[in-house]
C-alpha cells in the first residue's frame, strides 16, 4: 500500500542531496518513504493526500524524557514561580509516588505522555526508568516504558535514593551489580546524572563502565547545574549524547568538537527552573551536533511540546529556525544513533509532520501555537 | 435550556467572592452563568457536563490583536533570527499586501486567527485596524474586524505611511479627520503608536483627543522601544489601556499606579525580538492593573496563543502563575473594561475553558502544550 503526499508547499527532508524543496510531495510504501522531491514528478501511488500548500518535516525525534512517574509536582512548581519556599517537594516526592503506583498506573502515564507529545509531532521518543531507585521499580520502570517506545534508557543512577543517603557508593555498588543485572535486559541505553549533589565522575565512570559492559550504549546528563566532569566523560567513553551542556569551558566544548558525542540542549528546563540557557550558538560554530529535546519530567521540565523548544532555542540560544528544527529531527535521530529516522530520505521510516503554516520557520516564528495538523507514524497517519 | 459542568478539579473564577473552588460546578443558563460553586451543591439542570477532575477558568481576554493583514513575513523573521540582514522588510510590506487584499481574503484571515485563537481559549479578543493606513482602507479594515469582534480599534496612526513620509503632520491630519470621520462609526476605541519613529506626545495627543470627540474610547502603544510619553499620555487622557509598557520610569509606575489605565504587557513581542521583557512585578508591587495579551501580528509577534503568553509572563516578567493567569482573563476584560467577560460569576457571559490538566496552574507549568479541552463560549460548546 503506497501513499502519495503532494501539495506540500514546502518540505524539509534533512537528507543532504534532497534538502528543502518547494512545491513538494512525498510517497509512503508502507512504513517507508519511497519517494521525495517536486511534487511535479511525483510517481504514481495507491492514495492520494493533497497538503494544501502546508509545510512538512520529519517528524521529531525527541531523545531524552522521563514518563514513567506517577503524581505531579503542582505546588512545588507553583511555589517555585511565586518566590515561595516549599521543603516537601524535589524528586523525592515523584520517587515516592512512582514507587506506590501500580504498573498499570504508570503505563497509562506513559501511554498519555507520548500520546500528548505525538499530536505535537514527535514521533520518536526516548523515556528514561530513574523514579523508580529499588531493583523492582527501576526493572518496571524500563518493561512499562519499553511497552511505549524502543528507546529505552536504564538511569538508576539519576539520584541516590532517602535509604541510601548515608552510603551513596552502596547505591553506585547496587545500580552496576543486581539494579543493572535486572534492568539490561529492558533497555538499550545507560545513563547516569554526573552533577555536584547526584554522582561524581569517579560514581559516573563506574555505572556506565559497568552498563557498557553489560551491553548498554552509555549517555550522560553533564554540566546542567554547573561545570563538571560529565561532557569530558561522556566523550572519552563514546557516549552517544551529552545531555544539557549548560555549564561548559573550553575544554568541554573541544571534547564535543573533536568527538562523536551529540550536545543534547534541553530548554524545556531553563525555561521552567528560571536559569540561563545552554549556548547553542557556541557548539555550532565549534562544529558540535546539537539536538534539542524536551526532558519531559514532572519536575523540572513539564513540556512534551517540541516545538516550544524549537521556538525557545530560537528565542534564548542563538540558533537559526533551520537549525533549531534539524536538532529537533535530524539531532535527535544522531543522539539515538538512529539512520532510518529524523529524515525523508528514501528508506527511512515514514514519519512526517504536516503544519498548519507554509514553513517549518513558522515553529519559530508562532511560537506557542499548535501547528501540528497531521501526523504519520511508520506510514500510519495518527488520528489527532 | 441550562448546562451543568459538574466534577471540575479546581476552578478559577475571578469572582471575589467565589475565588477558586476545588471539586467545583458551574451551570450556564443560554448564554450567561447561573451559578457556580461547589459540585456537592449544584442545582439541577437541563443538561449534564462531566469535566473528569479537569481545571476551568474563564475564557481568555485577548485585550491587543492586529489581525486584520494579508500576507506574512516569514522571511524577514527568518533573517533577523539568523542574524542575516533584510531591508526590503517591515510594516510597509504587510500594508503593501493588506492594501492589495480583497475583502474577502482579510476577512478569511481575521476568521482563521479568531478560530485558532479559541482553539487556544481565547472567548473575547480585540482587534485593531493599521495596515490599510488610507481612509477606505482603515474603514474596511475596521468593518471586516467588526464581522468577528465587537472589540474593534481604530489604529489609523500605527505608522506614518510611505506617501506621508516627507509630510507626517498631513498624516496625522487625516487620521484625525476624515480617516477618523469615515472609520469611528465601525470602532469602539481608538490608538496610536506613541514612539520615536511613529508618533510623539504631540501627535499622539492630537490623534487620541480626535477619538474621543468622535465618541471613541482611547488605548495607546505606549512606551514599548524605549521611553517616552506614551504611558503618561494614556493615564492623563483616562485611556483604558496602555500597551507594551517595557520602558518605565518611575514617574510613569506612578501614573499608571494612581489612575485607572490598566498595563497591557505583550510578551511574545519580545519573544519574537529577542528584546527585554517588561517588568510585570514592579507594576504589580506598585497596584497597577495588570493584562496579558498576545499582540497578535505578522510582523513583531505572530503568536495567537494566550497559553503560550502565560507561561512566558511567568518566567521572563515575575508573575506568580495565579497572576499571569489572571492577568490573561479578569486583566483582558478590565484593558476592555468589560465587566461581563474574564469571570465566572452569575450573570457574567459564559465563557468558559477546560484544561487538559487538574490546575490552571499547569498553563505555566506546561509550557507550549495544548492544554486547552474544550471552549464555551456564550454558553455554546464549540467544536475543536
Ligand atoms: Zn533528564
Ligand atoms: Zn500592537
Amino acid at each position: 500500500m503506497s501513499v502519495a503526499i503532494t501539495g506540500i508547499g514546502s518540505l524539509l527532508t534533512n537528507d543532504p542531496e534532497l534538502g528543502t524543496i518547494t512545491d513538494a510531495a512525498v510517497v509512503f510504501d508502507g512504513d517507508r518513504v519511497a519517494w521525495a522531491g517536486p511534487a511535479a514528478r511525483v510517481p504514481a501511488a495507491d492514495e492520494r493526500v493533497d497538503a494544501g500548500g502546508r509545510a512538512a518535516l520529519p517528524g521529531f525525534v525527541d531523545s531524552h524524557s522521563h514518563l514513567v512517574f506517577a503524581g505531579d509536582r503542582t505546588a512545588e512548581f507553583n511555589a517555585r514561580m511565586s518566590g515561595r519556599p516549599y521543603t516537601a517537594g524535589g524528586i523525592r516526592t515523584t520517587v515516592a509516588a512512582t514507587r506506590a503506583a501500580t504498573d498499570a498506573d504508570l503505563s497509562a502515564n506513559v501511554a498519555r505522555y507520548v500520546r500528548e507529545a505525538l499530536r505535537q509531532g514527535t514521533t520518536t521518543i526516548e523515556c528514561k526508568s530513574g523514579y523508580g531507585l529499588t531493583v523492582e521499580d527501576e526493572e518496571r520502570s524500563l518493561r512499562i516504558a519499553g511497552e511505549h517506545t524502543d528507546e529505552v534508557t536504564y538511569l538508576g543512577a539519576h539520584v541516590v535514593p532517602p535509604e541510601y543517603a548515608e552510603d551513596p557508593d552502596a547505591y553506585v555498588a547496587l545500580v552496576t551489580g543486581p539494579m543493572l543485572e535486572a534492568c539490561a535486559p529492558h533497555a538499550r541505553w545507560v545513563d547516569v546524572f554526573c552533577e555536584r549533589g547526584a554522582f561524581d565522575g569517579d560514581q559516573a565512570r563506574a555505572v556506565l563502565a559497568a552498563g557498557v559492559k553489560a551491553g548498554l550504549v552509555p549517555r550522560v546528563h553533564a554540566n546542567q547545574l554547573g561545570p563538571g566532569p560529565g561532557v569530558r566523560l561522556a566523550v572519552e567513553l563514546g557516549a552517544a549524547s551529552a545531555d544539557h551542556c549548560t555549564h561548559l569551558d573550553d575544554a568541554d566544548v573541544d571534547a564535543l568538537a573533536s568527538g562523536s558525542t551529540v550536545a543534547t540542549l534541553l530548554p524545556g528546563a531553563e525555561f521552567s527552573t528560571r536559569s540561563p540557557y545552554p549556548d547553542a550558538r557556541r557548539l555550532l560554530d565549534a562544529g558540535v551536533t546539537v539536538a534539542l529535546s524536551t526532558d519531559c519530567n514532572p519536575g523540572s521540565s513539564f513540556t512534551s511540546s517540541m516545538p516550544f523548544c524549537v521556538a525557545v532555542a530560537v528565542r534564548e540560544m542563538g540558533m537559526t529556525p533551520d537549525e533549531a528544527v534539524t536538532a529537533a529531527t535530524l539531532g535527535g535521530a544522531r543522539a539515538l544513533r538512529r539512520e532510518d529516522v529524523g529524515r525523508l530520505s528514501p528508506g527511512c521510516r515514514a514519519d512526517l509532520v504536516l503544519l498548519d503554516a507554509p514553513s517549518h520557520v513558522h515553529l519559530a516564528y508562532r511560537p506557542g501555537v499548535p501547528l501540528v495538523s497531521a501526523v504519520w507514524r511508520a506510514g500510519v497517519r495518527l488520528p489527532l
